[in-house]
């Protein structure tokens, strides 16, 4: 499970409307959901023998093994925990309640035309957890983004020795205002630590962990850094290929927004931390063929009948 | 406390042949320290009150109040927890010990001709101290990091601009190794996901938090990124001005190794993780008029002796 999870970068979710960041695995018949609000860090680590266990408890008619409610459970919560960039649109009433230390998601669907209820029981993680999931990777995308400004400072200094050598040539420019100052690291760090930085407005509290970071986060966790494309053989397609395959397109198509400015990069955070439409008001019908009725209708329906054989 | 902590950075230290990240504040007779191997993270906390009780049953023939003695303190214990470019060496025999969640460094120094013992008695920190201290400024860090890789690839695309107007208007080259490929932000990172990071080894072990890292991670701790040049009120003298002189250095003396090759970035976390000299086999005599024994000698002193009053 820990290693499914590690292969998954954290995502800016809205849940029940509270901005999280999140990182949800969902294996076969059994998932590990970690949430962070930045402040702490919960998790719920869930078996076959404990979803059954507890989905008997919340749904007392259900008769079903886990994996034959398994397949909904993912449907409809695997869109609570993921980036709003996978356009993927839960159909449960998602609600979050906090109380002391524990966080719970709490999921309100319908399974063969009844109401299907379930809840993650998330408690605050060990620290380890937090650093093996947060601390650590990010250590390393500061040191991999560290050597990228290096890298491009390093191609400035190459870019105005060409530059040089066309002028002491005796080349002009055709358009003034293209020229460039030469390129000074000492000036540029200064600069960009008084000037930039204070603009950029960052604050601790943002929730901003766009696809770039994303993409960064995966590559150092995957601990095989040549080899992203190979799927982790422990975790299901499901979960795998939505973030996996996402991931690919920002690595290899990598967003154009390279010169963005200020106004830009200030719409990414509050994208990033608001800008997700809220699943908690949606109530979709599920797409099951007897799914007809509204949630209120069907939980008056008589208790006999019966759908799709999950419940009795 | 928590500003005064907040004010600092994390730095890498080698106490008592362990390698560690390190962050602590010592103020008017109270001290915060904060450890982590990256697996974990320590703290202790203790007020004036607490220090001179410890330092009673640690050291039974001291009876000076904790003022008269916590400069020496200081003075042996803030090199163990400081970065190895502040050139500080701790004059205290130093050891570390880790029995279940504690983490416990021994200090043994002479103070006034007669051995001075400390004990440093760290226990695991709350997820929500390492959210404050460790993933909320590295997720601004890297933020901070992004915008500025995506500040240079737009410097970049100005200078291929301005060198393609040289070339349109015919100008040439003088040394033909001078000329570079133009810069495409798809290719540069895609190369960089699949050639460089590999290349760099970045594990999630390393301990690398040199000395960039530490002013940006300071820029972004201290929420007033404009007015960096401040000290906050609240922080010793001693502890303060240590770190902030420093970081003043290395935001406006910014190291010049920005061209700098894989070998060195390499050497970097080289050193970061393991170079920095052990404190643990230091015996030097501490500079005080009356300490001229050896520790071993000074606890067969007859206990009457008195040296600067605060023994008896």
């Amino acid at each position: 499970m820990e290693r499914g999870l590690f292969a998954l970068p954290w995502v800016p979710v809205n849940i029940g409307g509270s901005d999280l960041l999140a990182k949800a695995w969902f294996g076969d018949t059994q998932y590990r959901v970690l949430l962070s609000d930045l402040n702490t860090v919960w998790e719920e680590e869930m078996t076959t023998d404990d979803i059954q266990s507890r989905a008997q408890d919340l749904n007392k008619r259900l008769r079903a093994p886990t994996p034959a409610f398994f397949s909904h459970l993912c449907s409809v919560a695997q869109p609570c925990f993921s980036s709003e960039d996978d356009d993927q649109i839960s159909t449960a009433h998602v609600t979050l309640e906090q109380h002391g230390d524990n966080l719970t998601v709490k999921l309100k669907s319908e399974l063969a035309g009844l109401p299907f209820y379930w809840e993650f029981r998330c408690t605050t993680t060990p620290v380890g957890v937090v650093c093996r999931h947060l601390v650590r990777p990010l250590l390393a995308v500061s040191r991999v983004l560290q050597r990228q400004v290096e890298d491009l400072a390093a191609l400035l200094a190459r870019k105005d020795a060409e530059i040089q050598d066309y002028q002491e040539n005796g080349a002009v420019l055709s358009r003034a205002r293209l020229q460039t100052e030469p390129f000074e690291v000492h000036r540029y760090r200064e600069n960009f630590f008084t000037q930039i930085i204070p603009q950029m407005g960052v604050t601790l509290d943002s929730l901003g962990f766009d696809s770039d970071l994303q993409a960064l986060y995966m590559t150092v966790s995957s601990g095989k850094t040549g080899q992203k494309r190979k799927h982790s053989p422990d975790s299901s397609p499901a979960a795998e290929d939505n973030h996996v395959s996402e991931h690919h397109l920002h690595i290899t198509d990598v967003p154009t927004d390279v010169g963005s400015s200020l106004a830009s990069q200030e719409q990414n955070d509050v994208k990033a931390s608001s800008g997700r439409p809220q699943v908690a008001d949606r109530k979709q019908a599920v797409p099951l063929p007897s799914a007809a009725g509204s949630e209120e209708r069907s939980t008056s329906r008589p208790k006999k009948k019966k759908a799709v054989g999950l419940f009795r």
